[in-house]
């Protein structure tokens, strides 16, 4: 895939990227853990909380996205998809774990990704209170954090009997996904819930070896994508196809990993 | 309760809680997320990772008291009980939320507890990666983290229906303890999973609302009750008693929806 870039393409594409998740920090922290953190709710019939921070980021990154680079679309999770000519778009997600947010734990995250139809070229996870920002995609496997950083690798886990597996809410989709994720959970060493896409973080810093989710939107799993194909790791729905438009995604640190997790998932 | 002491008195305990806090952030930092992490299994019927951060931390905490403090006794997750002549006793869990920590989740944190055979006097819980503390007793209630601090303050939430609930495991503690808990958790507006005790820093952060688990040991409680009760809000065991002994806890942010949940509980 980079190969289709040249070098100045790539790092302007990276520093653009970079750029991005500091505009969305400087707009989402000043209201995490605000008492009068103003929440709306998209569907009535649930609860989807989106906030004055979500608003906020998504339109600050539209501005870096608008001054640099006009030629690539956006679609992002709190306004209309922005069309584009370059055959790129921005996928955003201005806070990813929105419930998290609300609850005051670092475990949501801004989500930037890069991609054309097919391929995800680059993904970003930040968190900004914490301070990591976790980078992946055009030949940059790459994290910092608040005591250093380093290269991201995902471990070489290959059995599940040894594998950690998280995911967010143990209700996980439908009865039906629920049970398969169950045959999953069964079988690996350790499961652990509740870090959102900080999940998919840890999993291309090698400290976990598999993420389960279901329902998701392209959003959701686009930057998680290129960062752990960045990696090394293996990103695809249940059925292993692609996933970058959304849906039940697996996320393995070796291929060998991900296909035992896909033969549990199938019963 | 923080009548008993004088000013003098209150300070040196503030200082050394402090004191013990720095030194287990500077044995358990460098073992963070390093892939030659050496695991122990303490239960060979269970998974209970033991790793040489814990034992480094509690051997740096007890060389702190050792030094500053040498009449009061020690209770400690890895070594045993030392006696002291104060009547006073620090309650140390290096690093509560093993599992949290071996999968890399910033979700573990070092809990420090200074209490009597009645009475939990202070508590203090931090989190070395994040560079958070949570700081609770003889009339502090403060918390300082990465982008400044403030005072520990429980929300105002007296009904179930406005709650926000956490708990670390899905699997609380016995098959009836499980259905108390399911109870309560279908009749609150969110359930968050995984968090270990930054569960109990967020409810006395003014986060969320309710915190309850079970199984747990003196250990793993006295520090959040310290710093929650002095925050505003109401830690005690399934039935309304004690809980610093340990077993099944409910914290709540306020007596009222303390009350509500005990109900639940009880079915």
């Amino acid at each position: 895939m980079a190969a289709t870039f040249s070098t100045t393409q790539r790092d302007d594409i990276v520093t653009t990227a970079h750029a991005l998740a500091d505009a969305a920090r400087a707009a989402v922290l000043p209201h995490f853990r605000t008492a009068a953190l103003a929440i709306d709710n998209k569907e009535p019939s649930g609860f989807d909380p989106v906030t004055d921070a979500d608003r906020a980021a998504e339109a600050a990154m539209r501005e870096v996205l608008a001054a640099r680079r006009p030629q690539d679309a956006i679609l992002g999770e709190e306004q209309d998809a922005t069309p584009g000519t370059s055959g790129l778009t921005w996928v955003l997600d201005p806070i990813d774990g929105t419930r998290g947010f609300m609850a005051g734990a670092p475990t949501w995250g801004v989500l930037i990704a890069l991609s054309d139809a097919r391929n995800v070229h680059l993904g970003v996870i930040d968190q900004p209170y914490i301070g990591e920002r976790f980078l992946g995609g055009l030949g940059c496997a790459e994290w910092t954090g608040p005591h250093g950083g380093g290269a991201l690798r995902t471990r070489k886990t290959t059995s599940l009997g040894l594998a950690t597996l998280m995911t967010t809410f143990p209700e996980v989709g439908t009865t039906e996904d629920r049970a398969a994720f169950t045959r999953v959970a069964h079988g690996v060493r350790l499961v652990r819930y509740g870090l959102d896409c900080y999940a998919y973080a840890l999993l291309a810093a090698g400290q976990i070896d598999l993420v389960i989710e279901a329902g998701l939107h392209a959003y959701d799993i686009q930057a998680p994508i290129g960062v752990i194909e960045a990696a090394g790791g293996v990103v695809t729905d249940w059925e292993g196809g692609p996933v970058l438009h959304g849906g039940r995604a697996v996320a393995a640190a070796t291929p060998e990993l991900h296909a035992a997790a896909l033969e549990r998932l199938k019963g």
